[in-house]
């Protein structure tokens, strides 16, 4: 694609094929879709999305999807586009995007935040794509998640009251994940409810993430965590630390629940 | 407006005052222009924001703007607009909005977190709308905000390095602040980065508001942190808290800094 601003049409138009493999009970996974959609935003001179807003507003199927990409303004630093993932004419997915080019340089400051405290990876044992309940969750078959037996004890039953999941990840096939793929970690872990013994569906209404830096190569510690449970809906907060012990994004999204399954 | 999808037009198109009692620097201050947005997606069975995600396209000028909304979905619980503020053609903010009804009903959980640490109001003096730069700050006329001076000893050339502003903040006209208002709110503290030495300009390029209940009436306490700046982007962190200690409103902004002015 072209950045420059007198050559890009005002809305790109594209068919995504939606892979049954990522499917959450046989639906496609938010995350996933919102990767397939940002990916068609971005250009040579914004290769890496900065901000990246999601509204999920309709419940998808699997097949193909329609992509409309509106390039709203093309800068030096930042290209920011409107999204639209829609299937049949219903849309799924409002996205915002904005990108730009993100380095492995120092930060120049940081508050002193630490990455989630986690045992060897070894005793971290990954997370089957058919879980305790039998609902298949396919993404757990792309995104290589091993979580700390600690924050995962409603597995057996004795769930915390932290509403706190923290763990590995990485791709499947181990090579090194993108900015991209950090949209996808960011909404990859299991609902944070589950460890205040609330085992319902936990629908994402808004996602948003800021990437903050190029990912160094390695595994990926993650920690998601809740704030608030009210009128139905809850927080869940996500950090991704690369293996240099670097902030590489934060994510927070808006999120439904329900006290009985 | 009408909440049935079957009479609702899908796009509505209004023209906005952009008062420019409202400017920091001479211009309009971007959560000004934000409410101006979000007012125009809501409805009677939608009156209040939840999530709201802009993105920051071009700078904006007094005078008026042209304001499209594109209801995407109206459901029971949330509808779903597109928004977008423009002048003469040119988008200055893209929104998406998701809105529905927040009451005052208690949590069903919180993480434990408390507001924060404030002396008393009568302690904590009122930010002027011309402060010690000389740049006209015009919503400190509308939104009467009352800093904690340890947070902002930068003001007499003594930053404390900890990216850290927290204080009051109230309607001028002292009326209770609505889940609107909330918005407004999140985006006028003092760049944090102040209080890292680094006076120049923090332009936002994405904030996320998620609003999470209705306001007590009385003094909100706001406080706004930063993780880290790299790459000339950083976080900052906002969260309101109303009068009863209940946490009423999140968000997060990624915006530019410059180490030099």
């Amino acid at each position: 694609m072209s950045a420059d601003p007198s050559t890009t049409p005002a809305v790109t138009r594209h068919v995504v094929p939606i892979d049954e493999s990522w499917s959450v009970g046989g639906r496609p996974h938010g995350g996933y879709l919102l990767g397939s959609a940002v990916e068609l935003a971005l250009d040579e001179a914004h290769p890496h999305p900065m901000a990246v807003s999601a509204h999920y507003v309709s419940s998808p199927d699997h097949g193909s999807a329609d992509v409309a990409v509106e390039r709203v303004r093309t800068g030096r630093r930042v290209a920011t586009s409107r999204v639209r993932l829609a299937q049949e004419g219903i849309a799924r997915v409002e996205v915002l995007v904005s990108a730009g080019t993100w380095t492995g340089a120092d930060p120049y400051w940081t508050s002193g935040g630490t990455p989630p405290e986690l045992p060897p990876v070894e005793q971290c044992p990954r997370v089957p794509s058919v879980g305790p309940t039998g609902r298949k969750v396919g993404y757990f078959d792309h995104i290589d998640t091993r979580l700390d037996p600690a924050s995962t004890q409603w597995v057996v039953g004795r769930p915390q009251g932290l509403a706190e999941v923290r763990g590995y990840m990485r791709r499947d096939d181990e090579s090194p994940a993108t900015p991209l793929d950090l949209l996808l970690f960011c909404d990859a872990m299991p609902p944070v409810t589950f460890d205040l013994g609330l085992m319902g569906w936990v629908p994402t209404l808004e996602l948003t993430v800021h990437v903050r830096g190029l990912p160094a190569p390695g595994w990926l510690r993650v920690v998601q965590r809740a704030r608030l449970l009210r009128d139905g809906w809850l927080d869940e907060e996500c950090e991704v630390w690369d293996s240099t012990d670097r902030l590489v994004a934060q994510a927070r999204q808006l999120a439904g629940y329900r006290l009985e399954d």
